[in-house]
């Protein structure tokens, strides 16, 4: 890892950056193992602020299979994503984490008194001992469209997945996507919008059958045009598209709503200087470290002989991972394992004294 | 370890040695670890067989904290070590596991072809291409009452934590011990013994304060005998006690009954030629499995560098030794990871199908 360089990239880039926050440790991503890892450092006494890209805890598997059962957690016969997200977040709650969503941690880089300073995508500076790098296989982030130069009407008049839609009353919009995301917003659109226009690259929709037929009831009635084809380029009043048949349309629009999914990006992590293979990060199995002191890696985004990308093992991970951290946050002082079963001073951690 | 002699210790002790068992893995142990073994080895379709030496499921984590909470379990903020085995053995029951109690493995042998023969404490065997030895902190096991001899009278009038009482109606019994067992043992015989003594080394009692006093009254009043002391011999109708003023009482019996706790013991492992590290088994962090191959070491039994003895480790281990079972129990296969959420193979294990 290069020293101090990184930082100007991201953190200086901002007109006003703010002090950093001062923790012992940073944990980026608040999937399953990432929320676990908060727990093992509360027992340990180590202060930390989680970072996720996404508006919520839980990660991959919320985002993936939120209402999918999973059976594999160990002594939870079964549970969803989104059940795995809120036991864990009940889990964490008596350290009482502060955890920042919707921003993703852009740099790393080393400072000279050994501590580490990241800059996150929303201008906030983390000054830690350790980070624990528990992304997943990578920040999850809108698929964007493909058409050079678009990027420059992001936030203005082209919007993925947005959340609130009463921005876009009376607008001329245009949904580009074919799944339920796509469909449910065109159709939540139609009392607002002035039109809406549905942009799927063929006639066919992966989403919930009732979801489709009403669309194509409200296609059918004339409420909501369909309009087959992939963007190719726009004007300041049009976006073109290349239809099946090798015709191009042009497309009116006062505003452009992306809903092509979500995918993983390692993004930044990948500038940071550490040691990849196959888009993983090596560690060692007794800390689950790095190759940098200090900097962990744990869950779907590390590898190591014997690796499993499983929930389970993860866990396992962060567990060693924070008493790897003990050693660094704490290096003068020896501390005996201890058990939440017979523990006080765990017990007082845990809110759980009598 | 040493091929076949072992066998002949154990296992042909007996008179009439039974025909092995045939199973994909042998799992030692129906601690949280072992049970979640079974779990695992399912989901690869491993078949196997579980020999625990206590009379239920949960090991440690229910003889010795059965109803305190455990708040360390990811994804569960409080459970207790009952809870917790009753957790996964609903979790482990679609595959049918076969669990032997009150059973202990005794031998262990590698045969000619590769596979492993155990021998059991009951005269079972047990023939497989696997060994998961989840045995904890060792067999947990009645501390014995230190009188020389006095072990020839086990099984007819000396027993150790007995289930059911009623066998000692109208005897003359005494109960050595100052626990909750010891004293409940005693006041549950009051009503159907002929005379009940209870033998512990001081007047002093570790017990639920509810209980203590219910034996202090049942002594005031005459129903039930209190003799402070230790025993130091007997003779056929007679246990000598040596009191703490230096004097000998002979206490008249027909039963004597030990409530002295119950101890983990390594026993029959340390014999079976693994390499230990105080008294712990060293393994690989891939598969961990010992230095023999196809014997596995999962949970508190277990060491390697950065070990903590925690149940959450325990689950991982047995993740990646069932990985690593696999390559054994299926040379020819290539097991690509499923996932219990979208696989459909994995469903119809779980019989979740639909």
């Amino acid at each position: 890892m290069e020293r101090q360089d990184r930082q100007d990239r991201g953190v200086g880039a901002l007109s006003t950056p703010a002090a950093p926050i001062e923790t012992d440790a940073l944990i980026i991503g608040a999937g399953p193992v990432g929320l676990f890892q908060a727990f093992q450092l509360g027992l340990l006494e180590i202060s930390c602020h989680i970072v996720d890209a996404l508006p919520r805890a839980g990660g991959q598997c919320v985002a993936l299979y939120g209402d999918k059962p999973i059976y594999d957690i160990p002594g939870t016969p079964v549970t969803t994503g989104r059940g795995l997200a809120d036991s864990l977040l009940q889990q964490i709650a008596p350290f009482k984490p502060r955890i920042h969503f919707d921003e993703q941690v852009a740099t790393l880089a080393r400072q000279d008194d050994g501590r580490l300073l990241l800059g996150t995508s929303r201008g906030n500076a983390f000054l830690c001992k350790t980070v624990f790098i528990a992304a997943g296989v990578g920040a999850f982030v809108p698929r964007r469209i493909a058409v050079e130069g678009i990027a420059s009407l992001e936030g203005t008049r082209l919007f993925y997945h947005p959340d609130a839609l009463e921005r876009f009353a009376r607008q001329s919009v245009i949904v580009h996507g074919g799944d339920d995301a796509a469909l449910e917003t065109a159709l939540a659109l139609l009392p607002l919008a002035k039109a809406v226009t549905l942009l799927h690259r063929r006639d066919v929709f992966q989403a919930e059958e009732a979801t489709v037929a009403a669309l194509r009831e409200r296609i059918a009635a004339g409420a909501l045009r369909l309009q087959v084809g992939q963007p190719v380029g726009f004007d300041p009043a049009h976006l073109q598209v290349a239809t099946p048949d090798a015709q191009t349309v042009a497309l009116p629009f006062d505003t452009l709503i992306g809903c092509l999914g979500i995918s993983p990006r390692l993004g930044p992590i990948a500038d940071w200087g550490l040691a990849l293979e196959r888009k993983q990060l090596p560690v060692d199995t007794e800390k689950f470290q790095t190759q940098e002191r200090g900097v962990f890696a744990v869950g779907d985004i590390n590898t190591y002989p014997g690796k499993k990308k499983l929930i389970v093992c993860g866990f396992h991970e962060a567990t060693l991972a924070a008493w790897g951290a003990a050693a660094i946050v704490f290096p003068d002082k020896s501390i005996p394992l201890q058990y939440t079963t017979t523990s006080t001073r765990l017990h007082t951690l845990l809110g759980v004294a009598h």
